[in-house]
């Protein structure tokens, strides 16, 4: 007799970025190459010396060992001194775990605050993993309309009304993946506070965070007391270093937390992946500059991506901030993924659907700019003449 | 409001080793240097070639780049090859699923066939790791009692007689840690048919399968027609290559159960980390040699080992086979971890006591001789003398 398989599993959707290349296949080229606007994935290459620090460190004996379970001690002292700096505030190694990548630091976030039968409070549109996430561990992922109206920024009050006996946490993530909403230092102050009166946690997640249009701390909650007893938040080394196949995320958090937070990545990975950790340690004070000049790069891109759109009246930016854009589509008729899916067959431009993004939100697509380069951002112009 | 932590994650043990390790510092040494028993971690270097081969994949911006949840395709066909040829059965890259490690691929395992309130099956003793996944997941770890008169191998029919409306899964680790134990392909066998009989998954962790005295299948179950349907195996790469630094072990399933995994793999780490794929992708076919010289220098370190142990009548190796040894210890008064601090912090020799490993194992203690070297296993023999 065949073994059934876990029903919340069974259930998950599909990852939705390879079922939208799946469109990509079908288009015949005849408008020009594919543009793809769909990877929150870095589009260039690490610099250069970093690729030759990770060369020297995967050639070590001592990156093929196992290394500390919450990462090695020079990557977490370096990243928290960087955050300490970022957010005027005093955050240490203990405060710090290294985990692959934020999908996985989102992953323990849940385990941390929530079991099966938990919920948790997602603005949509949301990130799909959070929901899938939260899904294959039989946590109801609870949609907190964000709206058009309010750039898509989530209201306090909203998610103050959807709180129940269950709600265990709010998850944010800002600036924000499909948005690209900044959501104001003020707004993610009062989510803690928030989250502090009904003795839940506020889960922050600042992937995006290096990309912000200046370098200065995106929220001040690392500077409150007791920060620690209610905030965990999360961030990727992946799109600051252009280095996502490393697999490198971390978690920060009060050091309680960070010591269960251990506890959980024992099983789930032991150690993260070694080859990356002192390269990125490295970078992080060595490469300032290069992170400027990336975030000044993607800033620009934000800025043709918006003059190309402004020539294409049915079509209506929500919001463009960092990273991503969220577009109105012009047709009534047609769902979001047949919009994406004939966009891509017949003018090569793939995009994500709004509906990959949660509930009510089939009349949007998202838009990745920052991978784009400024020929296929300006080529895009032409591809939308006459689409509708 | 302090936010709660999960109960769940809250009660679990923090990770042995590191609390094990404790105990070796504060050994002052006077007895020579510290043995370290508790490694399940190779202790030599991976091959030179393979280390080379790790630099120039790590330094090149393509590791830099996501890969395929799944794993890099090179590795699935190098992997699913090796796993063909030695099991004899007809296995492709369809059926693989690259993790982060053999630890990883239990806790897909355990989200594939499991949900909160679910029960699964595990040997005791057994591996801790398997055991506190499942507790975080929310599901019971329900005890197999394995005897010592059966060499650690356990009963079908005990198995069967614990097998009730909850329960999801048997999950066999073999050779075991932490006995070493290797299951005759018989009991294997038999296991599969219970849970083909039952309708529940039977996962087989596999981690050092590489260290069986011969090199012959451990099993048959992969060319039984429809083993799919009820079999998940695991591996790791860790062991066999000496780079647990990278991260990569493998699981093993029907096609469509590697792609129930994918959706878990996605939320856990969208792909593998990218460094270690091609070399290991190399290092399969091209250093077998490199693997079968390692086997017998591990083989003759149990000899070494149990040849120790015959001269201290006060112990017993209750079983000795691959990567470890399961001793009872002479003590009828204190114990196992009052023994294993003890042994630790007098003659300076770290192991881990029998209770890290589940209900019933008190009189017990689990060396890992496999990353002892020689000069350490002979200088065991004089710290054993007068201890007691």
């Amino acid at each position: 007799m065949r073994a059934a398989m876990n029903p919340l599993v069974a259930a998950l959707a599909p990852p939705p970025i390879p079922q939208a290349q799946g469109w990509a296949h079908a288009y015949d080229g005849s408008a020009g190459p594919l543009i793809n606007l769909t990877q929150a994935a870095p589009g260039s290459a690490p610099h250069p010396d970093f690729l030759a620090r990770l060369a020297e460190a995967a050639g070590s004996a001592e990156a093929a060992r196992y290394g500390a379970i919450a990462g090695d001690t020079a990557l977490r002292e370096a990243y928290a001194a960087d955050v300490a700096a970022l957010y005027a505030a005093a955050i240490g190694p203990e405060n710090v775990a290294i985990t692959a990548g934020c999908n996985q630091a989102f992953a323990v976030a849940a385990l941390l605050a929530a079991r099966a039968g938990d919920a948790v409070l997602l603005p949509t549109p949301w990130y799909f993993n959070h929901q899938t996430t939260l899904a294959m561990l039989g946590v109801e992922a609870v949609p907190l309309p964000a709206r058009a109206e309010d750039g898509f920024v989530p209201r306090v009050a909203d998610a103050e009304a959807l709180i129940d006996p269950r709600t265990r946490a709010i998850a944010l993530v800002t600036p924000n993946n499909p948005t690209g909403a900044i959501y104001p230092p003020e707004t993610i102050a009062a989510f803690a506070d928030l989250a502090r009166r009904r003795g839940i946690w506020l889960i922050l997640d600042e992937t995006y965070r290096d990309f912000l249009p200046e370098p200065r701390a995106p929220h001040g909650l690392f500077a409150a007391p007791g920060w620690g007893e209610n905030v965990v938040q999360l961030y990727s080394f992946s799109k600051s270093y252009a280095a996502p196949g490393l697999r490198l995320g971390a978690m920060t958090a009060a050091p309680e937390t960070i010591e269960a937070a251990v506890t959980i990545l024992d099983n789930l990975q032991i150690c993260p992946a070694r080859a990356g950790q002192a390269p990125i340690a490295w970078a992080i004070p060595h490469l300032r500059r290069w992170r400027e000049e990336n975030r000044a790069e993607i800033l620009a891109r934000a800025r043709a991506f918006a003059g190309v759109m402004a020539r294409h009246p049915g079509w209506r930016i929500e919001t463009i901030g960092v990273y991503f854009a969220y577009l109105r589509h012009p047709s009534r008729d047609e769902s979001a993924a047949q919009i994406a899916e004939r966009l891509a067959r017949e003018r090569g431009v793939l995009t994500l659907p709004g509906s990959y993004f949660g509930p009510g939100q089939e009349a949007f697509l998202r838009i990745a700019f920052a991978n784009a380069d400024p020929a296929e951002i300006a080529a895009l112009d032409a591809r939308l003449d006459g689409f509708g």
